[in-house]
């Protein structure tokens, strides 16, 4: 999907970025990117629940329970992943080399990965792009440093947000990465429970607790990182990194503050920005289809329906194709394992109601229809009329230049 | 995938079979077939578990509580699957047709339908087709019965085979059509518990009880049509049907009886080698693997990871290209949500081993892992070293073809 983004200029008080080319990508681009802190701030994460966990994500777990984080080292064009206790040393390296190099405490690195998984990181290139890295941080290095994370991502993924907290003014700046094996269930680190290669670090200078950072992120993650489907893959590796460095000077806010609510629905909204603009730019996508199951049985049940017309290659090739087949929606809700009444079940395409207690509406509704499915971005709303539970999922289609760059390429 | 099965002459005593052009089919093909026992037959039947269940499926599911069966009239152009009252009506008087003109026990017929959902099926045309059929009934009809049944189908499916059961020859006679929206999760009709538009109609002489028949059509669904995934889409309309008229006049079986085995086992070959012919032939096919999950902690861990990769984008692109691209393949295994330890994973393509205890396998064997993926059929096998517990599942690939098919066309 083309999406011009254009490339402003993005700072944020206290925070410096650099990104770099290490020879992990063929293309010459850089592959390398440095976040870091002037200070060691606040932070939470979220990260994949895949039960193969790359050895970034198991080293950004660990250091991750304290709550407190002051630089994060990203490398693409390499997941790290299912390469055994050699790459959990270079993860480690990875941190251990920005630390030396500008003097921070190692327990506030974390490293991040995405690319190919199950080949080893080639150590010495990345020891050398990182050092470089620690050298080029510069306050305007915001652009290189989202190049340095890129992997087949065809736009730069970026938000950025002020808003008052008790007369301060405080600034929210996210940055993404995103394309393939896109379905993202995280969980956030030091909570129990709770899908990409998806990185995203939303970075604040607002004064913010590390408790307040997790309900936040906890709030944010399920309608929008967690509701994205491109292909319905879980990736090994995908992170998201709340830090808020408080050189704002806000009275710091907790889950308790009168402020917080603000400064949470902030969050959410650039992280729900970022989620789509990876849906937009998924691996050979032209829509986005934005689907609500509401009236369900409970919120597993709605969770069930949503995710599997989210990933439904019918569905998705439809949505392609842009066929209003309500026949491929109805049967995908049926085969979901959500307990409703298919006599009872209303679709809607956008305002154009489809289905009404369980039958097609035919005539010049499809016509409306059809026209609805062809626009680049349309709603998908379906009516159980089993309960009160409801859930969203943001999926983009099945395209043939999805099938064409996965079948030639590997990721 | 182009496979050529020969047009040989299939007869089997006491059955006859029809197929006719009814104007379901804008091509002039042939899309309503009648196959018809001379006599009440035992039967056995299993149909989609979609909560969503075509007309024919509400038809059958009852008529088949009984246990008998005479005669099956099938169309194909329309699914005759969310087609409310109306539709079930329309499935009812094509049975009540075949009754009233073979002077046959209402009870005793069963409809079958695929193709679009959620349209309904021109009564008058399936009126004057399903008589036409009644009129064409012929012993060497089962080529045209089989036209009759398939949509997107590149080729007709069917096998033959004669056994011994206590010195008496019967025969076994399988047709089945498949192509798209293949991922049958079919319950046996009667059982509790328990994937297509498939169809498929099995066929005996042989003198078997309807307890034998369900039994034999348990054993044989696990590893055959409920191994079975195209495109992951589980159908509204999926049936199987299994029906023994008994003119073989072998000592009837039983599930008890000596020689039931064997016919189970020969049910069990005639419903996996159909099952192979549908994977061959979904949309826009050109490969089939064969997945076997071993070592798992229980069987509903083995299949989540069999189900997971038979169904993943990733790994259904990579087997499109040919590429060994085995990252995909752990990092699906690791989100299936079974639990195993990834660095005691084994996977082998074909007798390639290419991860040994959670490491990739690099070198030579990459080279002759590539050789196995190039191939039209390879297996691939995990070992999981958690359990004991194992699946197997048989999936295509998914290629631009499929796409093309599925965005173009309304199936």
């Amino acid at each position: 999907m083309k999406v011009r983004v254009p490339r402003k200029p993005v700072r944020l008080q206290g925070f410096r970025f650099a990104g770099v080319h290490g020879g992990l990508k063929e293309s010459g681009a850089r592959d390398v990117a440095l976040i870091c802190s002037d200070v060691p701030a606040a932070a939470a994460a979220a990260f994949t629940t895949n039960r193969v966990q790359a050895a970034p994500v198991q080293v950004g777990l660990k250091r991750l329970a304290a709550g407190r984080l002051q630089a994060i080292v990203v490398n693409s064009g390499n997941a790290n992943a299912y390469t055994g206790r050699e790459g959990l040393a270079v993860a480690r390296e990875m941190c251990a080399i920005v630390s030396r190099e500008l003097r921070i405490g190692a327990e506030l690195v974390i490293p991040s990965s995405t690319g190919r998984i199950g080949v080893p990181l080639p150590r010495v290139r990345v020891q050398r792009a990182v050092r470089a890295a620690c050298k080029r941080l510069a306050v305007d290095g915001f652009h290189d440093a989202l190049e340095g994370m890129m992997t087949t991502d065809a736009f730069a993924k970026f938000t950025t947000e002020t808003i008052e907290i008790g007369g301060t003014t405080v600034t929210i700046v996210g940055m993404a990465k995103g394309a393939g094996m896109i379905a993202p269930r995280m969980a956030v680190a030091g909570t129990p429970g709770g899908h990409a290669t998806l990185l995203a670090y939303v970075l604040t200078d607002a004064a913010v607790s590390a408790a307040g950072l997790r309900r936040a992120l906890q709030l944010a993650l399920p309608d929008s990182f967690n509701a994205i489907v491109v292909d319905g893959d879980t990736s090994t590796n995908d992170t998201v990194v709340l830090m808020a460095n408080g050189l704002a000077k806000n009275a710091a806010l907790t889950p308790a503050s009168r402020a917080f609510p603000a400064f949470s629905q902030a969050v959410t909204r650039a992280m729900t920005r970022l989620a789509r603009l990876i849906v937009k730019d998924g691996e050979g996508a032209t829509k986005v289809v934005d689907i609500t199951v509401r009236g369900a049985r409970n919120a597993r049940d709605a969770a069930r329906v949503a995710d599997t017309i989210a990933r439904s290659p019918l569905c998705k090739t439809a949505f392609f194709g842009g066929d209003p087949y309500t026949g491929r929606l109805v049967c995908a809700a049926g085969y979901s394992g959500a307990v409703f009444d298919p006599q009872k079940l209303d679709v809607y395409l956008d305002d154009v109601q489809v289905v009404r207690r369980g039958r097609e509406i035919v005539g010049e509704v499809e016509r409306r229809a059809a026209a609805v499915t062809q626009r680049a971005e349309f709603s998908l709303t379906l009516d159980l009329h089993a309960g009160k539970a409801q859930a969203y999922r943001m999926a983009s289609d099945l395209s043939l230049d999805y099938v064409r760059f996965n079948s030639a390429y590997r990721t």
